[in-house]
């Protein structure tokens, strides 16, 4: 990449939206709560939405609520240039998640305009509907809808827990789009993301160049035990279903950590346990459970091994254990032409990179199964999110943002 | 105690008032959901009053919504005999559980209508208000605010889940008393419950003679980790919350079972967690636990080698574990002449018996630290309880109730 564009992005703009971002759902202790559909989600949608026709771009809403915005292009038969991530959040959630890259996409458009710049082909900002999963799950909704993973009246029918649908909160909104927005319109997507983990920071590198996913299996275990008095009952005749359950923590928590060195992760992430009284003993528990591993072969091993572990948990918890669901996600690489526009736009710009597997779920690897895509990471502080205390500075995100800017310019100027 | 009665209680009326109660807040597995201060136990209330009314007691109703029931002594100034036990239930209760208590009191004054006995001493049945703490903790507040172990604007305050609180529902469903019912009006307590343990049954045995309690310490173990995203965050920078909290189950679990030949038993039996929510690590959970054992110094050991384990369980989980509050009762024998009136009824009567201490807690171990106190174990199936399948037959529970009365007809015709 010797045709190096001398554009760069406005920081003090970019980072001026990220703070008016970080107002609309700010919890106490300076985070986010930006629950997908909750009124604060439509307030910044609205404001992006301002800000996108302020940019001069076309809005199209879809029928899950993904938001397009499209800046056009000098040829606009051709395939569009897709640039986003999401603008909900988690319950305790932070300020650059997700926020980040549906942001630095709009700083793009705002600086081509400033420097009169048409690309070849249309640019689309994009922000995907309940990436999170933290208030209807699964996550990563929007983006699955898109790619025709999932359908729509699948979405619709997810309830949150006050047993609100999807559909109803979307449609109570106004976010129910009606415009059909095909993944055939489009040639590539750019997502730019915080890395959530600390290998950026702790090894000085400005730019994660994301060659592929992490292997992901979910499983939500169910323990069965029985219920009774917790005075009279003996321990011999007892099957407390939470004694399975931390047994079943443990061994988790092991597979991971004999994996640890090699990029392996496990946890037990949620819990919901019955009768959950004081004076009766539990009798029903069930857990969802994550195990990743950069290696999709690994990750399948891990699982493995938790089923084989099942029967001596067993014994030893005296209560029933299976797994009730399961589901997989990542274990692919991404576009070789995408990643190397990043590799190279990276080196033009001298910043030192590091390439790297994304280990948390992101839009990008349900559309990687339909369209050329990329991912950028940049460095947060202590590698948090998902936490109220997630952090960057300009500094640390500034080398993204001109990468990004520099990858998608390449991408929507080349031919064909 | 040569002067055996010849009456016997009318044991198909009792059976007939006990299956009617068991129709109100019946489930579908064919146990009871009659929480305290619910609608069905308001109609459970007011059927008992009517019973009560109907066999031509008094009733009153205490500021904690307690109802006793008293039929009139020949001498009315000598101090009354109580007979009862509780109406509400678990959330997946059983049909016996405090009710036979309450019912065979009523079949007492019944039987004495029947024969035209009146007994020297004035006999009052009384229904404790929200003893199983199923709904509005802690247990057994009626006793213990009859007992003035606890202020009556505390028990006001208490909330359900629903933040209701303790007071405004004993408002609402009108049984907010203004009887002053004090405990100096009272000569001694009798409570007849099923043993919610499978020792009578398995030894062949129709009558407990309960002794004394169980001691027991209750305590809420906090667990903190700290959060993040259950993909980047690698294995060494995890604090998992739930990983703590399983090391804690297991350690509880292990050392009920290393004194379970004495009768020790120990129980995780609720857990709370946050964020509880897929894709963040857990940080923070408290879980309600429980220990008991017949002899009173070895509970406070069992208790004492919980916390000199938590230095282990917090290195191993990398988690901060602390004790955040505790509780204990029980541990006390009931009053010699009122265990001794039960033990000579069920000889008189020809009955076999098992000396026992309660496992379980009961208002009757409130009131002996206040009255002389004694309880009655009638068998039950299985030894199940706070359990839909708890169930018992007339057989299991005849020479119970005919121990009672015996008992409580002794102790209402002594002298002084």
């Amino acid at each position: 990449m010797n045709r190096l564009s001398n554009i760069r992005p406005n920081m003090s703009r970019l980072w001026a939206s990220l703070m008016r971002s970080a107002e609309i759902g700010k919890t106490a202790k300076g985070g986010l709560r930006r629950l997908a559909l909750s009124e604060d989600d439509a307030v910044m949608r609205h404001e992006f939405i301002r800000w996108c026709e302020e940019a001069g771009c076309d809005v199209r809403i879809d029928a899950i609520g993904n938001i397009f915005a499209t800046r056009k292009g000098a040829e606009p038969d051709t395939k569009s240039v897709l640039v986003g991530s999401h603008l909900d959040t988690q319950v305790h959630g932070g300020r650059f998640d997700g926020i980040l890259g549906v942001l630095a996409g709009l700083e793009l458009v705002r600086t081509l305009n400033d420097h009169g710049i048409v690309t070849k082909r249309p640019i689309t900002l994009v922000n995907w509907t309940n990436e999170e999963g933290a208030r209807f799950e699964p996550p990563m909704i929007g983006s699955a809808v898109f790619t025709r993973q999932k359908a729509v009246e699948f979405a619709y029918s997810r309830l949150d827990r006050d047993g609100l649908s999807l559909g109803d909160e979307l449609a109570r909104i106004g976010f129910k789009g009606t415009d059909a927005v095909s993944a055939d319109r489009f040639d590539s997507l750019f997502e730019l993301h915080i890395e959530q983990g600390p290998r950026l920071e702790a090894e000085g590198k400005q730019v994660g160049i994301v060659t592929g996913a992490f292997g992901v299996r979910g499983f939500v275990v169910e323990v069965l035990g029985e219920t009774g008095h917790v005075g009279p009952t003996p321990m011999p005749a007892r099957k407390n279903a939470l004694v399975g359950a931390a047994e079943v923590t443990l061994a988790i928590n092991e597979i991971g950590w004999s994996r640890h060195e090699t990029g392996g992760k496990s946890t037990t992430m949620r819990i919901r346990t019955e009768p959950n009284l004081l004076g009766a003993i539990p009798d029903h528990v069930e857990m969802t459970c994550d195990m990743r591993h950069p290696d999709e072969s690994v990750v399948i091993a891990m699982l493995e091994e938790f089923k084989a572990r099942l029967p001596a948990l067993q014994e030893r918890s005296r209560c029933e254990i299976s797994i009730k669901e399961s589901w997989s996600y990542g274990g692919m690489r991404f576009d070789a032409g995408c990643v190397d526009l990043v590799r190279q736009s990276a080196e033009a710009l001298r910043y030192s990179t590091m390439e790297m597997l994304t280990e948390a779920g992101h839009d990008a690897m349900h559309v990687a199964e339909y369209l050329p895509t990329a991912m950028i990471f940049t460095p947060c502080e202590d590698g948090l999110s998902h936490n109220e205390a997630e952090n960057v500075t300009i500094a640390d995100i500034e080398p993204g943002v001109n990468v990004l800017m520099q990858a998608v310019l390449e991408r929507a100027n080349r031919s064909g």
